[in-house]
């Protein structure tokens, strides 16, 4: 049984990634921990609890950041996942936020206690990850692995989706990553050359909408808000499943393929939050950014076809 | 017939591609101007008017820039191009610098008073070009065209060669490619994605050596140190043909593949020098960088055999 930290922001694809998580057998999930993204940190933590409710998650729920490292903290992307982080589904207001460990004492204390036996599935900016780093840098070799939904590498001309180069969670925290990155964990990056490429079609939410299970229906009533932005961005075949796709992965890394490199972060200028991946052919360089720094995983193809199977399998059941 | 300036700094590619534009018919060389980077500005200059008398250049030459307009300067390559930017080949001295216009005056004053009908081919630092241009910012619309050796843009993996991202001309002055970029000239990229496939190998070094035309064997003489270099960085079937290349699409730009876009420069942090495509789908990021910025032609693909025959032909002659 791997025993899982789920960090994340929901967010509405962060909600299908925990019910993912939920569903699969092979997964214990030890700890949820929030950071700001999706919504402000009140917003996610509240949704947290709620998810965790409506989905019989009794793993324990802790704070985490309230903004960024270094940067200055954005207007969350309400035209995404709406104003309650969930779509504008329902007003289930804010749940009481449980007194607690901050997030990243949870994971240091959770990692530090079972060593190399806790994964981390990061889902949001990497602050809380990288606060926790800071203060225990002795995390990064106790942790079993940790799975980042985030970042672009330009893999078959995939591209950001804040700027052309970045992608919103280490757009949203590029100091927080490329501390993450330097450190020496087990890491894969599951970043928008996969996620893109993991939609989630209409025929899928109709079935998604017509399961008996009420967890199922809200996912279908929540996802029609994120249908709705990615279609009029114009992706009209499908919503990109970028959480669920970082769980997928983490359930059957198989259905990726990946490349290993050291990967660091821009972290200002109009590259701000690029991840850009050095080569690992021992190839020297005249500047040495790369150099020293320990190899991450980058995804870089996925039969999505079968992700999409399993994650509307696990989720809506048979 | 073509009126081109050629902006460079030889540097042994350089003196094959003003050989090359120099044999070319079509094309009428109506000045060179200078730029540091292969070499110390004293040092390209020199060069400059050397190749010229032996390839029977008779157009006027002059010097431009010392140094980058906001970074400090690197140390010349001299691991590539020698000590005296020529492969190390004889010792032809410092030849007399004329005196007259500033490369970036000559510049000016040439294209303004021959309103699109001038191209410059810049195959050094962008320095000289972006100092003309923030003198005279009407010299954009009023070039024909220009053609650019520099940057790398990803296309089927390309890396940069002084980081993983950024190839040496635009990370030797960023600022200065970085403003050459958001002006409105007509212009093309030929980046490392296409020249590090044009490649000339020992066959074809063979066969320039066994010219009977002087300016051929002291070509092969020269090109031998640069052969050497990349040898050793394992480039074995041939070195790149960097700056001829650029040339080679001035001359013929059927061979090549474009894409159109915005490109812009990063000019500090781990990403400086890298040349960022914004995508032209009319997409909306949440960052702006790209908007408004002119379009830049960039080189995605080559016809690599096509060109490198054609630049031996021309160069070596049937």
């Amino acid at each position: 049984m791997n025993k899982v930290i789920i960090d994340c922001d929901p967010g509405i694809d962060d909600a299908m990634a925990l019910l993912l998580a939920a569903r699969c057998e092979d997964l214990q999930i030890i700890g949820i921990t929030t950071v700001f993204g999706n919504a402000d940190i009140q917003v996610t933590t509240s949704n947290a609890i709620f998810l965790s409710r409506l989905f019989g998650i009794s793993a324990p729920i802790h704070r985490g950041a309230a903004a960024p490292m270094s940067v200055s903290s954005d207007a969350p992307p309400t035209f995404v996942h709406g104003e309650n982080g969930l779509g504008d589904v329902d007003d289930h207001g804010f749940l009481e936020i449980p007194a607690g460990l901050t997030a990243q004492d949870f994971i240091t204390d959770a990692v530090v206690s079972n060593p190399n036996e806790v994964s981390i599935i990061a889902l949001g900016r990497l602050t809380n990850l990288a606060q926790a780093l800071e203060k225990n840098p002795e995390i990064a070799t106790l942790t079993k692995e940790i799975v980042i939904m985030g970042g672009v590498f330009g893999f078959s001309g995939a591209r950001g989706n804040v700027t052309p180069c970045s992608e919103a969670n280490i757009y949203g925290d590029p100091h927080a990553a490329d501390l993450v990155c330097k450190a020496g964990w087990e890491k894969t990056f599951v970043g928008l050359d996969v996620t893109m490429q993991c939609r989630y079609g209409d025929n899928r939410l109709s079935r998604l909408a017509a399961s008996s299970r009420p967890e199922c229906k809200y996912l279908a009533r929540i996802a029609e808000f994120y249908r709705d932005f990615y279609r009029s961005t114009g992706y009209l075949n499908g919503f990109p499943l970028h959480d669920p796709t970082a769980v997928a992965y983490f359930i059957d890394p198989k259905l990726f393929r990946t490349q290993s490199g050291p990967v660091r972060v821009a972290t200002s200028g109009i590259a701000r939050g690029e991840t850009i991946l050095g080569d690992n052919t021992g190839r020297s360089y005249a500047e040495q950014h790369w150099a020293d720094i320990p190899p991450s995983a980058v995804c870089k193809a996925v039969n999505s076809d079968a992700v999409v199977d399993l994650i509307e399998h696990l989720i809506v059941g048979h």
